[in-house]
């Protein structure tokens, strides 16, 4: 058995997310039956995102076990035969042996789009939360800054069921704008549940003036989810990269 | 009586073209219903550019007779609280007495995007022809060049019932490209039905070496249809853009 990398990219409208469920149509779901369909048996995938309903990936990346006698190229066609452009393998390849897509990412990026216009724009509606009026955007990249590092990220996800560790390590959280387009990026060993759209409602609440733009070392101190800002919706979010380094990330269970 | 024009952006995709029809959905039959819902009385729209099925729009144009008592402001709330993001009314305003969407028009901006990579992109798709294969630029730019100005175009749109004139100005045909995207964006006092799409289909056939640079002029001298390179798909054109002069054009029936 080899291990199989492939590349993924995907309009996350019409999916309830990434994980298989029963009775709803997920990434997860649809991709696995396509590759059962290939490799006349059915795969199980490892994913670097488990990426939340209405949330897209440009760079998705999971893994699976496999003969060594499939060939990537046609993966690549035939995935994509059957389910382009929605979800698009845009590379496959092989991966050393103890790869795991997941277990292996040092780095996930993810990129957050808001249109502030006042009225909305069709072709960019289905990847951008249309949020009408101003922000002040150096204020948000002021609060971006005490953001950075390695926090107890409590005040920014859904509490955990099982108790384990809200600690995550935030490498990056810039606040790009030009005119009425916002894009926040950020960049994290891993992410919490909902901590990117947490983080994104959180900096448009400084952006028009709700909080203060100061007042975040005293909302990761509070470690509750009451003291950030409401969860910014799903669409507006995107997985555009997994970074993979030399060693694997111990880390488990990356979630946006 | 006013004359209210109204300026909008739509995603073509799911519907049947902008003329209303019986039975479908089509850009025009929504957007007189929702008018009719705020004015109380159904209007009748002329329109800019009467959009084929599947091609989108950023900056068509509508004008209607109203009551001098309607609020710009109001329409553009009501009409996009009911359409939007699909149908976006961008501005409305009351526009001179004489004034008509089509033929005050002294041209049409249409843009058309292709993308030549290898996979589809999913984040593009609703609004670019997926061709995958290099295309050589230089060579269509030489024969878009031989295609501007005034000539019968009749090689490149469907033969017309009535027998009217197929000769048009084609101000403009430049071809942009960067890396994989290529966008063709034309300019005309008016376009004979899908001659955009035509324009390109042929242009592509020379990019891909199917027909030589040079033959533009041998295409438009032969009249036909069959001369030219095959309709390019509608979801990759949008109307970018109409242009009013201070004089009202004289040609009727703009049509893409």
């Amino acid at each position: 058995m080899g291990v199989m990398r492939l590349d993924l990219a995907y309009d996350g409208t019409d999916f309830h997310g990434w994980a298989r469920q029963r009775g709803v149509r997920t990434v997860q779901g649809v991709l696995e039956e396509a590759l059962g369909r290939v490799l006349r048996t059915r795969p199980v995938l490892a994913v670097a995102g488990r990426t939340d309903a209405g949330v897209h990936a440009r760079g998705q990346v999971v893994s699976f076990g496999s003969e060594p006698d499939v060939d990537p190229v046609r993966v690549i066609r035939a995935v994509n035969s059957m389910l382009a452009p929605e979800v698009v393998v845009t590379q496959a390849r092989w991966a050393g042996p103890g790869f795991d897509a997941r277990r292996s990412a040092s780095a996930r990026v993810y990129r957050y789009r808001i249109w502030t216009g006042d009225v909305p724009d069709p072709f960019t509606a289905r990847f951008t939360w249309h949020r009408p009026g101003r922000l002040a955007v150096g204020a948000m990249r002021r609060a971006a800054r005490d953001l950075v590092g390695e926090h107890d990220f409590a005040s920014f996800c859904r509490r955990l069921a099982d108790g384990s560790s809200t600690v995550r390590h935030l490498q990056r959280l810039a606040v790009a704008g030009s005119g009425e387009s916002i894009e926040v990026q950020a960049r994290a060993d891993a992410f919490l549940h909902q901590m990117v759209r947490s983080l994104v409602g959180t900096l448009v609440a400084v952006g028009d003036g709700r909080l203060d733009a100061g007042s975040m070392p005293a909302v990761l101190e509070a470690g509750d989810r009451s003291a950030a800002g409401a969860v910014a919706p799903p669409h507006g979010l995107t997985l555009e990269r997994v970074v993979y380094g030399r060693r694997a990330a111990r880390r488990s269970s990356p979630e946006v």
